[in-house]
């Protein structure tokens, strides 16, 4: 017992990273040609590194680094301290309160949210370390695994063959899915992920076109396939009477509607009056949100997303939270990279009120920083059993994105898809809430 | 890595005692000279022995039994399966639905609350044999500890001298504290408790003597210890009115009202109309509990109780649960031993929202299944960082206390303090509710 490798931080790596991202349409404009993660390298004392991943804006890095910092001489285990020394150190990052999140899709930005972002990306990391100095898996640190395979669902979107003004060198490499702008093009992008992921679920990124063309697209995939469940998410794009129009329309057809209206006032409203389950990733994204969301009987189902709640085990409080008030309960994805989809992956596992299967952008990107990138079979992934995440840095790959982002002009370093939609609309602003 | 010792349980040693238990009293009766524990003993195939500690009532052991085969296989770390385990094989006990807890003051009984207080004990057994096996104190394996010591409220009872009709040898062996039945033998109690163990609050058992008795003793320790907290605690003799009543007596005076009344419609009405906090381990003491109570704003601080929720991580989760709703978290105790003291500890260290010193009955056992028995200073124990929950048995005195219960012809083996009542009143029967 005494053999046990030294805990200790011993010192901790940042490095910024750009990744490949495909032009994915949403509501507030177009995914960029490359996108900002930030990977963690914990390691110990005991010469043992965890890697963790999160959001790499400069808002998140600027937080990021006295954290960093601070942790040194801390020990792997002690993550209850971490959300203590990150409100000590990260301070209050100016300016944020009245501003929207990365990729305005996430409801109001707080301070709150950035640093516990932040924070996640440290808490995997060293859930990683501590379980390789243990030999355990990470979802053993979690008190173990209730179910050997996690489901995933086809996240669909609406996209062009290649970004704008030959951004990015126009097509993403390797990315060669073609565009998707109609019901038709919906249903061909959702039949590619049936066969070659078997997903079996399938969510629709809505909020880019009227309602009337996104209840067509979501009326063919009912069509085609026939008793699967099915998603639509605006992100808040819709007034109360579009999103009760929208649930009318698709009743019959929808497991639930995600986030249709801004607001837990707007989405109780809504919930009042339909019987379609609402699901949210952007009025429930925070502890202080459920209360009022809770008792106003808002929401029916809460994506949770770990970057947002501060890492794997406060999602596995959110997730009794959930538990005891009889809400369901599933899994947002933001872009991300296989050790984040790992760590979901990990969570998931652990929690007995997985009621949905769970969301991931992860078949869209065609970049990796880890040497065995996941395969999704049967539209699921198997736990690790192996000690941490289970997940080996592509050292090489790391490199090359992080000279990327060195070499970045400053255009992609923050998200920015309003941006991204002015090199093929050059006078786009983000619209304004509700849209329709 | 590779030679961490293997986490299979290879056995589990059951082992139900009798340890001496002073002549307290409340609302429903008194304790009996002895009361049954439950002491598990998890084994590791490495060889490491992990222990835990709840009710030892047949009933209790009933549901341990099987419990305890059905684990053998699994790993000390498998601690979420638990739950699906327990409910798998302890299946539903019968006659429960309409009966009262042990020592009746724990709300109504269900089949849910036995089985989560038998599995707290292995839960806690499987931490001390995990955190033995891997190097590391049980609060590591909670997150780790975010305080260094425990506070803990001195807690007073209304008593008698010794056990009646000579029960027990009438004085338990190493009780020298006397009766305290008057607001005077209340305040000396208190001053001893302050002197010897450094308590800084106090908590009187009330629902035993009329409300006026039970406000004057109050009072007196108001006066002979200014400032300092007091709680009251009638465990829901009271209707709403003496509820409301004793609040306005006690207003300026009091921390928390505890349990003024029985069940959360009734702790409802009274906290709608005092402003004095009230507190419960009785209307809250389950998940599917908390709901409603917390949607009717019922109750302002839930006392957890390990044992009552499953164990040190479902106490987690209801503290999460706790601080996302604004109500205040602080720990009730039941006759218990070093053992569980030691959980209690572990786990109050890791909680970041532990908002008032925790009750514990351990300075009134005068025995104990460990080495070395707790001592408080400055009403505080620190918590371990030994390996494990930081105990060691004492086997000997385990098998003393084990031959006593195998010798015990039945009328110790499940508590029952109405029967021990009945050795002083003989005509006694448990009081209705409410009592006043």
């Amino acid at each position: 017992m005494s053999e046990r490798s030294d805990l200790t931080i011993a010192g901790i790596r940042l490095t910024p990273i750009l990744v490949a991202d495909p032009p994915l349409l949403n509501t507030q404009g177009v995914h960029q040609p490359y996108t900002p993660r930030l990977i963690i390298e914990v390691e110990t004392a005991g010469g043992v590194t965890g890697v963790g991943e999160t959001y790499g804006d400069t808002k998140f890095l600027d937080l990021a680094r006295p954290l960093a910092e601070a942790l040194v001489g801390c020990q792997v285990s002690d993550l209850n301290s971490l959300f203590t020394l990150a409100a000590l150190v990260c301070g209050d990052p100016q300016e944020v309160s009245d501003s929207v999140d990365v990729g305005g899709l996430r409801g109001a930005q707080t301070a709150d949210k950035l640093r516990l972002s932040v924070v996640s990306g440290f808490e995997v990391a060293c859930l990683d370390a501590l379980g390789k100095s243990l030999g355990l898996p990470v979802h053993a640190l979690l008190g173990g695994k209730v179910r050997e395979t996690v489901d995933y669902s086809a996240y669909l979107f609406y996209r062009w063959a290649g970004h704008p003004d030959g951004q990015g060198g126009g097509r993403t490499p390797k990315d060669d899915w073609g565009a998707a702008l109609d019901p038709a093009g919906v249903v061909a992008q959702a039949q590619r992920f049936d066969r070659e992921y078997g997903f079996t679920s399938f969510k629709l990124k809505g909020g880019v076109f009227p309602p009337d063309e996104e209840i067509a697209a979501i009326r063919a995939l009912a069509e085609a396939f026939p008793g699967r469940p099915l998603r639509l998410d605006p992100n808040g794009a819709w007034s109360v009477e579009t999103s009760l129009y929208v649930a009318e329309q698709l009743g019959g057809v929808l497991e639930y509607l995600e986030d249709p209206t801004s607001g837990t006032a707007r989405m109780a409203e809504v919930a009042a009056r339909t019987d379609v389950p609402l699901a949210t990733n952007m009025c429930v994204t925070t502890f202080p949100e459920i209360a009022e969301a809770f008792t106003k009987g808002a929401v029916q189902v809460v994506l949770s997303d770990h970057h947002y709640w501060g890492g794997l085990r406060n999602t596995r409080e959110l997730a009794a939270i959930c538990r005891t008030f009889g809400v369901g309960l599933s899994m947002h994805s933001n872009t991300h990279l296989g050790i984040s989809l790992a760590a979901m992956t990990h969570v998931a596992s652990t929690v007995p009120n997985l009621d949905y299967a769970c969301d991931s952008h992860y078949p869209w990107q065609t970049e990796d920083v880890i040497t065995r990138p996941y395969e999704f079979t049967g539209g699921r992934l198997t736990v690790s059993d192996a000690p941490g995440l289970g997940v080996e840095l592509d050292r090489e790959a790391l490199a090359a994105f992080h000279r990327r982002w060195l070499d970045d002009d400053g255009t992609m370093r923050d998200r920015d898809d309003a941006a991204a939609m002015r090199k093929a609309e050059p006078g786009w602003e983000t619209p304004p809430v509700p849209r329709w």
